[in-house]
């Protein structure tokens, strides 16, 4: 773990749960440079099994960094022009505090100790970054899915504290088929008998089974059905007829199998808890009397907002209920739905339309400050 | 098990795999009465977990047959008037020959050396009961989801068999999104260290927690993201506030626990996994050379296809595209695509508008014959 830049934060930090938090780790990675004026800082906040490697090669997994078609040098997050940051979330599994910690009395990993925690104070924790690097005011926050929730949560928290608000591909409470699904990877995980009620790290065990099936749940919903038609249809994996059985027949199993296997590698499986229960738990309008416009009403910050029309898990309209709280208040907001088919994923993902617009967005608006 | 009807076929029939079986049991259930003429039958195809049981108690179970809202005096399919028949598929776990039957040799539980069968396999072996009951034509074949299915395997199969054909909120083959979602079905099942290579009857154990996982992963796919948010939303099961841990905060999670609970108290996990294969494996273009149309063009009966607009498994695209190949072979089709928001569901719901259409089919039909 050489690599993995933390800070150590000792200000306590009160969670939502009621219980407060200090001298607790936040693991974070930069690219590009600061400059002096410290006014070309983007926040990037990442996805429920991201991570702080937006770009280039993850040390951990060998891999492309999660956002390497956005982020990069000239690319639309532009890391000649931007200093690019970005934490692995409070209750993840890549460096940050989170279920897999030792308890520092008993030395016990944490596993279901670990207190639940909210986008809320995912979004609290981070700020402790913007002081240790001296930025008064970022230039972006910027985010997809779970990143986009922790984006508004950002702006509601501190109206003040960026000039410009992208949330992507999100919604700002999750809807019931968001939690059923997220409900579902929860019971594959704590089904598996490994899992021990959260225990497993103690017991030298893990519960992969069980988080490779909620892995393969979430990566359905992640396509769209359109997508996986064009991209697999009924395909048949190296084999020229149906063998009557029950191994990998389609292209599809094979696809979904190899997806469960490789992220058991590189993911806790009560982290995946956890941070799903955040996603559940956000409901921006609740935290403003039900009112969603409220959470925008004292910022000044440009909005850009952005979803995709192949995303059955936030769809358009739930981004545009984001649009219309913002302008209710009159903020200044802009709005894109990108036609893409290939689904929830498609921020991730080279889609070129998309890649455009926030590139545009960005710079533009960098420019005229 | 007082309470099942058994035919024993003694006939051998051979399968898709290229297995033959014979002396296998098909379990059944009769509703109404068939007329001297005996041209009142109507043979209902149950989906993936129903069974024999239409209508009235299921004595198993002792809750309403699975379709008590189509099937009974008076209603849609009026057992004043036609003789209903429904058998329990094989591969299934009411009766009919199927994984949880002992190897006539060995007496052990067959588990997973029972063959893998396919629609074609179910509708070949339901067969029999026309043999069985003296019915040279039926009047009319009616299910939905996997029960359409074997509704338009047998009209392919056995092209002057019947006067009507109905099939209900189905595909003619499984699309890529489709046999995704029963994969991680069939992996929840296989997760589950229980399971025990298909064995675990003959360990006197279940793969319970599996199965369950397996249920609310289908359960999500059968009900509309409308419908949920409408039922559902956001609501908390009897508590006031959020409780920051991992018990069934939200109505949806208690809701979605409940019905992977009672599932496995009546359903066998082998069961499941052969069934959700069997759907996988359909594709019946393919076996008309990859034109549907051909796999009517035998065939004078008269066609009613029914979809539900909310329907996101078998989506109104996919029923019409059974209609498209019916109607370039000339066939005698209506079609009619209800609204509900009730998602797949709809057709084991009470939706009037569909239960209406049905009745006025049906009846209208039966008076001209």
């Amino acid at each position: 773990m050489d690599y993995i830049k933390t800070l150590l934060v000792q200000k306590p930090l009160k969670l939502d749960c009621g219980k407060t938090i200090k001298d607790y780790p936040i693991a974070y990675e930069t690219y590009g440079q600061l400059n002096e004026n410290k006014d070309n800082a983007i926040l990037v906040f990442h996805a429920l099994t991201g991570d702080q490697f937006v770009t280039g090669i993850n040390p951990i997994t060998q891999k492309d960094g999660w956002w390497s078609y956005a982020v990069g040098s000239n690319k639309a997050i532009d890391t000649n022009k931007f200093f690019v940051i970005c934490a692995n979330v409070i209750g993840g599994c890549m460096g940050s505090y989170g279920p897999s910690h030792k308890d520092s009395v008993t030395k016990k990993t944490l596993g279901t100790n670990f207190p639940v925690i909210t986008i809320n104070d995912m979004v609290n924790a981070q700020l402790n970054l913007l002081e240790f690097f001296n930025i008064e005011k970022l230039f972006s926050v910027v985010g997809g899915s779970m990143g986009g929730m922790q984006v508004l949560q950002f702006i509601a928290n501190f109206p003040d504290k960026v000039e410009t608000v992208i949330p992507i591909a999100c919604t700002s409470s999750h809807s019931a088929q968001n939690i059923a699904f997220n409900e579902l990877g929860r019971q594959a995980i704590t089904a598996d008998s490994k899992w021990q009620n959260g225990d497993y790290s103690n017991q030298n065990d893990n519960p992969n089974k069980g988080l490779a099936v909620a892995r393969m749940a979430a990566h359905i919903t992640y396509l769209s059905k359109k997508g996986l038609q064009e991209k697999f249809g009924r395909k048949l994996q190296e084999r020229d007829d149906l063998k009557f059985g029950f191994d990998a027949d389609f292209q599809i199993e094979s696809y979904l199998r190899y997806q469960g296997s490789v992220f058991v590698d590189r993911f806790d499986a009560n982290s995946y808890l956890y941070i799903t229960r955040a996603m559940d738990y956000f409901d921006l309008a609740k935290q403003f009397e039900g009112n969603l416009s409220k959470a925008f009403s004292k910022t000044k910050a440009k909005f850009f907002v952005v979803s995709f029309t192949s995303d059955w898990l936030y769809p358009t309209q739930e981004n545009k209920e984001i649009v219309i709280a913002l302008n209710s208040v009159g903020a200044d907001v802009g709005f894109v739905e990108i036609n893409s088919d290939k689904g929830h994923d498609s921020f991730l993902l080279d889609v070129p339309d998309f890649l455009n617009a926030l590139k545009n967005f960005l710079d533009k608006s960098y420019n005229k400050t």
